[in-house]
């Protein structure tokens, strides 16, 4: 299995709902430094997994959406916590939906699988990983 | 699958049997810098894999009873070489138990598998992965 | 010259005021991951340029003061933009005063500068350095 | 699962050739900071995956074979396009054909898959994964 | 003292001149992770070193008049050995000129130094400092 | 001023005396990933700080000296407490002796100042600089 990975950073502010958060319930904030890696069995013709430049564009425009924002005030969040798992889980699903749109180009229909893992700290981290046939 | 990792260290002094080791026969020892990563298919009510907090109380416990030791000395490893893959394993164990007490909380329950890496410089690392159900 | 570094971090949320920071004007948040590096020029008798312990746990508290806060609301704040340098330099001013007051015991009164720097990205950081004489 | 992992570098000169590479066409080159990662389902008699200073020498001769140079000049890679995951392959490959050769020892044998990363800057990498049995 | 630091990277072949290189006297290549970090004694009145945005645009700049390229062929490098250590110097002397012209805004004038660090690989790199004054 | 960086580690064991190192008074161990940084005004006629490949070497050798080793049986240690920074100075003194002896070349004698640096943790870490003139 051959993969890419291609990394960026956003920085948000929230607050979460549940006494397991303890001080995490006062708004506070996170940067999330995020990595996109992309995974096929097979290269392309350009013995590539994925266009690297095109996949970081994407990255990039997927964090822009939610980047410098507070997302206790962001409609597709109300009523969930925002927690870095969750967040991994709204960007794979928004890669996902890049891909099939075909903004990573052609060759990136044969990407089968992606990991979108968010560093918020030196000492954690989280990660949420699918098939994209699954994702469908 | 969603994962979460959390990151601790430890400082221990050993010595390893066995020609394979060259110089590592003689007591040296070693930091080493240990994630522990929990794998679930799905996130709990809460939005979270495990909560943070209780996971890296838990693998600070578990890093304490072998933390500033001579692993030479410690009962539980006599016989044994504590490399750095035989730790990782070690301190799976002692992780998959402390999860079956309860002491990352119920929701922890729902935890399917878990890593732990142990970094013991900036150019080599061991690590174990296993699922809970196995471990039972 | 000695030095000592210690490491720790906090999670706050803030906003700027000021066209020169364009999105982030907007309420967002952030990632510190914290340096504090404690300067001599001879060791104490114990060989040691501070107690790392200590030193460690004064980092903790002091990070504790603003952690999983909106810095916009607090009060010592108040008018000001808390930028990451300025942030290194509140830090600064507070690990000073945590010095002076004993609080890292009596071997930190040799400490002769101090460096605190934040990490705000895997692309990004600032610090703020100054001598332990000139602050007092 | 166990592995263990070990880490190296090379610095090579490149050009590719495909519109998808922009400027990437034209001759440059990288550092590529190189993980191998052994992995085995259960330890040898040593309490190891792979004897550590044998996979980091065979790591290092593999790089030698190809540092310092233009990989547009290396017969081997005629025709082709060397991007990052492509050479992840050609090490993986080499890394199978030594272990199979006895050069990492006959406990090597035991290793069940392998996992070749090439760091390419802070930003970007890129891997190929296999089991050993395949590769036969 | 106060500084901020930004990040970015290039991609580079070249070779070297002169016995003590050995191998790197072949057309090779590197990965630069560049770092400038900017100085001065005090914030101006947006509590900022410098803004960090257009830093990071003017450090991209920079680096893409040469990234992707054959140092070798680039006219104002002919004669001389492009070491890590020279070309922290190059970047050094573009930022200090850029910052004279206002690219980075009419705050930037009170920058009083500045250091460039080349990082070449996870155990090598080199770095130029200097103050401002020295430099006109 | 121009800056060169190598890296290298060592793995050993060692205990401290005195109430202020709680735990670590017991024997234990450390990795040290330990970076030395030399230092000069003008670079060489290769436009280079140092010889990185002499360099490389001669820090493999200064650590090779007490690596693998338990320091509390070191001789040249006795009745020290082995701490970071005091190895620090310790690998200072080394590679001063070593650069004065002539192992980096002619071109060394050239180097003004040096600093070493000891990570021990990803939290912690301490260094010794000082001018090579200083040390004579």
């Amino acid at each position: 299995m051959y993969t890419v990975t291609v990394r960026d950073h956003m920085m948000i502010a929230h607050s979460f709902k549940g006494e397991v958060f303890g001080p995490a319930q006062r708004l506070h904030g996170a940067t999330y430094v995020v990595d996109a890696e992309f995974k096929r069995a097979a290269l392309d013709s350009d013995s590539i997994v994925v266009d690297i430049g095109r996949a970081t564009d994407a990255l990039k425009r997927l964090l822009a959406e939610i980047n410098f924002r507070n997302l206790d005030d962001v409609p597709a969040f109300t009523g969930r916590n925002t927690t870095t798992e969750f967040l991994a889980k709204h960007l794979f699903d928004g890669m996902v939906t890049a891909i099939q749109a075909g903004e990573l180009g052609s060759g990136a229909a044969g990407v089968e699988a992606l990991k979108v893992t968010l560093h918020e700290s030196h000492v954690a981290s989280a990660s949420y990983e699918g098939r994209l046939l699954d994702a469908r």
